[in-house]
C-alpha cells in the first residue's frame, strides 16, 4: 500500500506540475492572455514560494523540485498575461 | 521551526487552491475561456484526483481537503471552457 501511494503521488505530482506546460505553449502561441486571471496566478506564484519556503523548511526535496518547475510555468504565463494585455493582438 | 514550516504549508495550501477563485470568477464574467487550455485543466483534474487517492491511502486529511476544494474549481472552469468554446461571445 505504501509503495502503491508513493508512487500515485510522485505521478500526481507529475501531473498538477506538468498541467501548466499546455498553458505555457497555448498563451505563446496565440499571443493573448485576456481569458487568463492575473489574480489567480499572482496568487498561485505566492503560494508555490511558500510551498518553496516549506519544502526547505523541512528538507523535502519532492516539495522543493515540483513547486520549483511550477514556479517557473506559473511565472512564465504570468508575465506573458501582463505583456499581451499590455499590447492586445485582437 | 516545525510550527513556523505547519503554518507556511497551511497558508501555501490555502493559496494555491483559493488561486484558482479568481479564474473561475474571470471565465464566468466573461464568458470566455479562449486563452485557457484545455489540456492544462484536463491534465490538473487528472492529477488532483491522483493526490485525493494518494490522500485517501495515506489519511492525510490536509491532502484531502486541499485537493477536493480544487477540484471542484478546476472542474468547473474545464466544463466552462468546453461550454464556452462551442458557443463563443465574439
Amino acid at each position: 500500500m505504501s509503495v502503491l501511494a508513493e508512487w500515485l503521488g510522485m505521478l500526481a505530482a507529475v501531473c498538477t506540475t506538468g498541467a501548466f506546460v499546455p498553458q505555457v505553449l497555448h498563451v505563446w502561441r496565440r499571443k493573448s492572455a485576456q481569458d487568463i486571471s492575473f489574480g489567480m496566478y499572482f496568487i498561485l506564484v505566492v503560494g508555490i514560494v511558500l510551498w518553496l519556503i516549506y519544502g526547505i523548511l523541512i528538507v523535502a526535496w519532492p516539495v522543493i523540485l515540483a513547486n520549483g518547475a511550477t514556479l517557473i510555468l506559473a511565472l512564465a504565463i504570468l508575465v506573458m498575461k501582463v505583456r499581451y494585455d499590455r499590447v492586445p493582438k485582437r
